[in-house]
């Protein structure tokens, strides 16, 4: 297999590349300047060493001193009342941007399918237990499940709920995001979950 | 102008509907048996002197018998205590069908768009605040905004809300609808305002 | 069923309408003002009458004084050496706004699926081989089949192919639309066929 | 800069790729096995030693064995009578794979935009007329302008049809590709000038 092909190969692995991008993106590195290119090489080296998982709520940082906790998990100031359990990483930098939560997170590593309920054992389940046994220390009175509004995501909550419940921690309320109209809904297209909801939290 | 182009220019004023698809209907139209022709023809004459506004909600209804009320405005059973006022005729079957709601409702007529507040006066402001003072001598306790979320929506409740505010009677709620992650919704690609939501009315 | 739902159950028959734009069409037709639902409903019930099939080439045309024939097949400056046969009647706008052509046409009514080949009995073959007789006798020279470029279109052009070969006049051609590289195509996306028709037909 | 968002810089500059999808690629770089980001960093690293532009056609092949030339310009049974100039190389895949054409390939490496004809500067048009010349003395009959068919395409055509009447070889013929329905059109949404080229190319 040649180096342009080899390349391709890896680029189609890439979440949502196909072979066509793939091949754009080759041609892309071949009229990049080469000191560009070096760098990106080396970028791509460095980075499982450079990036590492934060050891209490397992979201990607970058190790700059032997750090072993995120700059959000470090951080004492955070509210120690509230914990979040969201799917991925990616579900954070959203809820930071809102400015409106200041407690702390902890990154599940994926969703319970609900037509494939083994699959929760590839997530954090046992990590989350500790975490919150250890956070009850610190005053932690609610954790929040935060995924998404779709059967996995209450297939996950369900699993997560009861996982904590296994816990000595008894005094932790167990909550989810509230569920209602989102930005730029409209009534007539709505579901009857949504309008439920909205009718229910109506302020 | 023939009678082919006359019909291609009344159904280009339908709601969606440009110059190509005006066309197709016409000659669907003449593929048509003649019988089904005549009946389409008969329902469009007649359609505004069977269908009439409700006196009380002004949703379309069909008249049968010398009715002035629609048959939820006429039904003693449903909930006295709740009014909806919604923007649409069609915001009422998804709520209807979602079987949670069983108070009554007001069709104000469109919006109040931020941009051209002027536009009020072809609403039903008045008729709303003449309802809300009748239906408050029935037990009416509380007005739920149910307006679309976004900028005209949120500009059509303030101006409902002072509306009502002018009305004798002080007692009554007025509500909107709660607001957070709507089925569907991911995180990931949350809005602020909706996290926020989602976040406050957590349960 | 009331007036409203009958008039939304014509609605959706119409091509491309789901219920819910066939109850907006009812609410449109609700607020227009009585004149202009009059005139709808009179232009719905005579356009099969005002508007017919033309006899010869059966697109459909205004018919204002008993003509039998369109403004097409009317004007014997055309050229009558050729003769086009396209799927629909909406075929013909475009081919006459390219200003490009100037002979006759015929439309076939359909076409003949490749997997329903019993479907031909819908078409106007019969009366296609009359008019292509008719013509020759006028000086036809060939006959253009333009069709789509799908399996359907192609199947379709060897069906009215051999169809036309069943008459008597052998001297008349039978084409097809040129294919190569249609307005706004990039080469990196054109298939094979495109492809090798490109080339087959460079200039 | 962290690493991580050093990388997600990199990944923005690749074709099609935004903030959120950069993320994501290196979300995904975060869990691949050490061995196989290693092998991705070297073939980055190496892809331009190892891949090179052919000496006469300019597209990138691989580079084994000191090889200038790429293995069609490298193949002496193609047809020497033909030369195709292409906008970029990703063209080239989807005409070999017609398996139609058999003669030799130039990639000019970009348009002439019609609004900014100053941009032919950094085409290869003086090393196509070289190679014009060059292939001339081994049969060259005709070259073959397959560019896009928009307005930079055809302006492009224009430039480099000037171009070759520049050289010493009179004798060669300059022909585009052929216009006309491509596979999928409907006549229906057929513009004038597809439909133009149609009639004129129909056989």
């Amino acid at each position: 297999m040649t180096s342009f092909d080899e390349l391709v190969r890896h680029f189609e692995r890439f979440p949502g590349i196909g072979p066509r991008q793939a091949r754009r993106f080759v041609y892309h590195l071949l009229t990049e300047d080469p000191q560009s290119l070096r760098a990106l090489a080396d970028a791509i080296a460095d980075v499982q060493a450079k990036v590492t998982e934060c050891a209490h709520c397992f979201r990607y940082f970058a190790r700059d001193n032997g750090n072993t906790l995120c700059e959000i998990c470090n951080d004492a100031n955070r509210n120690h009342e509230l914990l979040m359990v969201v799917e991925r990483d990616s579900d954070i930098p959203p809820i930071e941007r809102s400015g409106i939560y200041d407690g702390y997170y902890f990154v599940l590593g994926g969703t319970v399918p609900l037509l494939e309920p083994q699959e929760n054992i590839k997530l954090r389940g046992g990590a989350l237990k500790g975490i919150a046994e250890m956070r009850a220390k610190e005053g932690l009175a609610e954790v929040i499940l935060a995924f998404s509004v779709n059967p996995d995501g209450e297939n996950t909550a369900r699993y997560v709920g009861t996982l904590l419940k296994e816990t000595e921690e008894k005094n932790i309320k167990i909550s989810t995001l509230g569920r209602g109209l989102s930005t730029g809904s409209e009534l007539e297209y709505a579901d009857p979950e949504t309008i439920k909801n909205a009718l229910k939290n109506r302020t």
